[in-house]
């Protein structure tokens, strides 16, 4: 089969055999928004064409290709769902070339009751049931970061952080970004920023400080962007790991950021498990598998 | 005397009488950043000529005007600091008409060592030190809010939240922002986004959350920036009086601002107080009876 991981900046293809071992990959970033006039089936076949020419027929989609923005609209599935559930609520799209089917996204409610969504994170979560052991905590990085919880392998509940949009929008139009110059991401000033969201005072007033200790000469210019990081992801970290210390979490995503984040985590008491991309290609074969293919 | 509150986007002067009340007053736009070439010393005697031809010789700035991106740098007081010692420490300004000096800027560090400083809003809260009978806490919102703690008629040290400007970030510069509205910014969305600063989470996780309410409906667009509002503030508050509940806060600013800083801090257990921005000429005034004037 051919699963491919469609999210709104990217697309990443993968040639999955029988036994789930990836035969072949593509990735790039033909995303959503990198789509003119909503030509998603010629962008497909352009990306998969070989692969339908060497016989493949089954393809399954996951991400915001099926969003409104995306193809067409699969419908979020109630949580929890596993993948028995989610493979029975593909929606199928029309293609000439092959069978293509959509996963549909998942909805929650946080305690709070304010709904929560998700497109594509489901499928990169089931890739790493076997790893979990079928319950735990996982935990997707990004603009919008995911914590997904799973028990008796369903996602029962997961809440979001806008995390990443909120360190580009304070990077890119507040004070603080005037006095940023470009440096490394990881190492002691993230770690630094990571203990200072631990302070009295709340996120609001960390993140002044970072320009309160560059002024002052005991942060550089080339180090702020990482403080600040460290802030925001420790205080992620910190609100998803409360209570829960001692947590695995497994953390999913591109080795960089994985990589901040087992920081922040180990730093917040729980233990940190990195996976990387590769975790939607099993995902996208867990689900494809049970499938009702023609 | 002629006190004048002199920040980055405003100017606002006061003739005030030996007996401390105000006799005349001036405000405008012509804070620094609207002042050309740094002609500072033509538009005090623009905006304060009359006074000046009516006899008044004795000048006192407060504010940003005193920082180097201002009229002439008066270094930072260090806490703890009370109207005595700033106006022991006031700095003079040439000028060809009156006598000018500069209230200096007040330094501290928080709980962790780091540091803060403010310009302008020392003057505030020594205009309303007789309110607070000496001792208390004062909070004076804002792009940058300040929150200032005062023992025996002195400021002891206070803290700096980056929420107004953090909230035109995220209202301009994210996801957020594309699904608000213009609307009013009291009232309930105001409160539930305060309620919503109290639950579980933390603050990445509730901003991400006024999105999601309004895609679901419930939350109106023209509500959904007074709601980011009330988590923002929410959160500034409830650090800023974690285990302080049951504190008088003295909320010193323009009224809009104060009545909404107001119903967070009853939200949180605290009792406000509000003060209007003539705090400053009391605290000019406080100060000006102290200096020693030709």
């Amino acid at each position: 089969m051919i699963g491919v991981d469609w999210g709104t900046t990217s697309f990443r293809a993968f040639r999955i055999a029988l036994d789930g071992t990836i035969r072949d990959r593509r990735a790039g970033m033909r995303g959503l928004v990198n789509v003119p006039d909503a030509r998603f089936g010629d962008t497909l076949r352009d990306e998969i064409g070989p692969w339908l020419a060497a016989g493949e027929n089954h393809v399954l989609l996951s991400g915001m290709i099926g969003s409104r923005q995306g193809w067409k609209e699969a419908p979020y599935l109630p949580c929890p769902a596993g993948a028995p559930q989610v493979a029975a609520a593909l929606v199928e799209i029309e293609f000439d070339w092959a069978q293509v089917k959509l996963v549909p996204g998942l909805s929650a409610t946080d305690e709070a009751g304010v709904a929560e969504v998700m497109r594509g994170e489901e499928t990169q979560v089931f890739g790493v049931l076997e790893a979990m052991g079928g319950s735990g905590l996982a935990c997707l990085p990004g603009t919008h970061s995911k914590w997904v919880r799973v028990e008796d392998s369903r996602i029962t509940g997961f809440t979001t952080h806008m995390t990443g949009e909120a360190f580009g929008a304070l990077r890119g139009h507040t004070i603080l970004g005037r006095m940023m110059r470009e440096g490394p991401s990881n190492g002691a000033p993230f770690d630094a920023g990571v203990r200072r969201s631990g302070d009295p005072g709340g996120l609001l007033h960390h993140i002044f400080g970072a320009r309160a200790l560059v002024l002052a000469g005991s942060l550089a210019e080339t180090d702020a962007a990482a403080y600040l990081s460290g802030i925001l992801v420790g205080h992620e970290v910190r609100a998803a790991l409360a209570a829960q210390q001692g947590t695995v979490v497994h953390v999913i995503g591109v080795p960089d950021l994985t990589a901040l984040y087992a920081r922040a985590i180990s730093a917040n008491g729980g233990f940190p498990e990195r996976h990387d991309g590769e975790a939607a290609a099993r995902g996208l074969a867990l689900i494809g598998e049970r499938a009702a293919w023609n």
